[in-house]
């Protein structure tokens, strides 16, 4: 609790000046003003955190925190509970989908065992097991409250361990079945939004066990009742282990003021926890998709960030980090490489700003 | 005409048991069903053109058609008509939009001048001049057919030179102030659009001069009347060199079996001219970004594709295309390299197909 206390105390606001700044010499580059949308302002929201107009982010990861997840006992996955493990072992060997993208963006991925029911001695898996999968929280809280601060913890600590290897910017990811149910039902306590807006169907499923997810889930806040005002609450009642790693990772980044990227729901999910233990936070996040999963907009809108891309992705493991970095990249690329009007000998002066 | 006949007849629907082929290697792979949706989507389409399930298009580029437009006399634009040529050799110095992102998604950038008011004697670009510009199509028609048809063929020429370089992929771009008018009256003439819908700022304008551009190029619809049964005719009447010699490459691209790739607003306009000459030349158009000028989301609709990315761009050159790149590179990197449910030790018989 001392660690996240400080943290959440320790976050200070972006250099806002340096925006400014930035955007100056943006308006300078031999181009219609404001004709680079928002890659420029993912430039000027780069310089923001890093606090200079010019960067390169070489040094890239998406963090992929694994746990399971009590709640599969009440039928709510399309998959097995055991996928959780094998799909992890999966990325150690490179046959997901997140060391497929990860690898097009030159990111490293980081294995993170936060809770995976087994035991996994490897050494590409950073292990930081709380415990083997969270509690049914259809029958009782999912975690203790102590529980949901180590998860949050473990988040920070990983950061300052990947800040101190040199990373730049992280990316946020998780394995784990049942975590598209655990995602939702922190967005419904965190939003006040119904099951019908929030629930989606995770890996596949089809209609009646559809309509089996959702009623479970609306039973699940009605016994837990956690307090929208209190996010370790909501995180202890009906959350998981990844989704607070996940928001101790935003967290982290911005008390490192490290640029964090959101992937799909159960990240948005987790970035919403984190605004609300300190809304700072939000101006270190990037979005990335819009994910196929209903919460995911609703979550993104709450945070007042709109997705890049429209690909109908819903994979999760952080499969949409690698193509916010890419943008990252041409976005700081425009900074260091595009000409100015006086290189181009253009007269910038002539062109009109309509913004 | 003979050229652009050939071609036009010679276009061959892409192999569509190939992208069912590739569909099938897809929903085999380790991940949901589905899940990576758009991306499986343009995986399975670049199989269907080349007609191979696993592919690498290495080689890529996007093709730049510099070209004056005579209604610049009207004053429509909110730069001055010399800054096509300033910007054009700006491209030949690396120092522009279109040199930066290229140069991100590992593509080349291929200059031609096709129309531009001036001598351009540089290695770097190719000289392809039709005429030192259109005429003021406000006057007489912007071009006579045969320069039409020669624009059209320039366009072709360009894909049969770049596929006999190796080129395995193509984009898109054009650099000509007054260019986003020419682009909004083919448009118009097209789809029977008005000017209120299809007409945007362009560079950028205050609103007395974008009211003006509404009116001058309603007067130009009303004076030209171009006939929309026949593409060449809306082309000479109310088109420019740099979109017909785009029309070109996408009808060229179809022709040779190559992935094209569509900018903003003016390339759009030129894969319209294309696709109503042709209508098979949309299976090997992708879409990039969702240009910021209102006639782009007209004409994409109406050639039945969505954009990949929300960036708010409005600068053209070609720049949305190497972001497309990246699309396409990442998609066909999942087939070769994710691993099947087999590999992963997955039963993938267990997952629901809720496509």
């Amino acid at each position: 609790m001392r660690l996240l206390n400080k943290v959440i105390n320790g976050i200070s606001p972006v250099y806002k000046e340096v925006a400014v700044e930035t955007q100056r010499h943006i308006d300078n580059l031999l181009k219609p003003i404001g004709s680079l949308g928002r890659l420029e302002d993912i430039a000027a929201r780069i310089s923001s955190i890093t606090g200079k107009v010019s960067n390169k982010l070489d040094k890239k990861c998406v963090v992929v925190f694994a746990s399971d997840n009590g709640i599969c006992e009440e039928g709510v996955s399309g998959a097995p509970a055991s996928v959780t493990i094998t799909q992890f072992l999966n990325m150690t060997k490179g046959l997901t989908g997140i060391n497929v993208f990860s690898s097009q963006a030159g990111s490293d991925v980081i294995l993170v065992d936060v809770g995976v029911n087994g035991d996994l001695p490897y050494d590409q898996i950073v292990n930081k097991k709380i415990r083997r999968g969270t509690r049914n929280m259809l029958k009782e809280a999912a975690m203790t409250r102590q529980e949901a601060v180590q998860a949050l913890e473990t988040g920070i600590d990983m950061v300052r361990e990947l800040v101190a290897q040199n990373y730049m910017v992280i990316g946020t990811g998780e394995m784990g079945i049942g975590n598209t149910s655990t995602s939702a039902t922190v967005i419904m306590s965190l939003t006040g939004r119904s099951a019908e807006e929030v629930v989606g169907k995770g890996v596949g499923m089809l209609e009646p066990d559809y309509q089996h997810k959702k009623e479970v889930l609306k039973e699940v806040i009605k016994r837990r009742q956690p307090n929208p005002k209190d996010p370790i609450d909501v995180l202890s009642q009906v959350g998981g282990y990844d989704i607070g790693a996940i928001a101790g990772v935003f967290l982290g980044c911005a008390y490192y003021k490290i640029p964090t990227v959101i992937d799909g729901v159960i990240s948005v999910a987790g970035a919403l926890l984190a605004a609300r233990l300190n809304p700072l936070c939000v101006q270190y996040m990037f979005p990335s998709h819009l994910s196929a999963e209903p919460g995911y907009a609703i979550a993104i809108q709450e945070l007042g960030l709109t997705p890049y891309f429209i690909l109908d992705m819903r994979l999760g493991e952080g499969t949409g980090c690698p193509f916010a970095f890419y943008l990252m990249d041409n976005a700081m690329a425009i900074i260091r490489e595009m000409g100015t009007f006086e290189q181009g000998n253009i007269d910038g002066s002539i062109l009109v700003d309509t913004r």
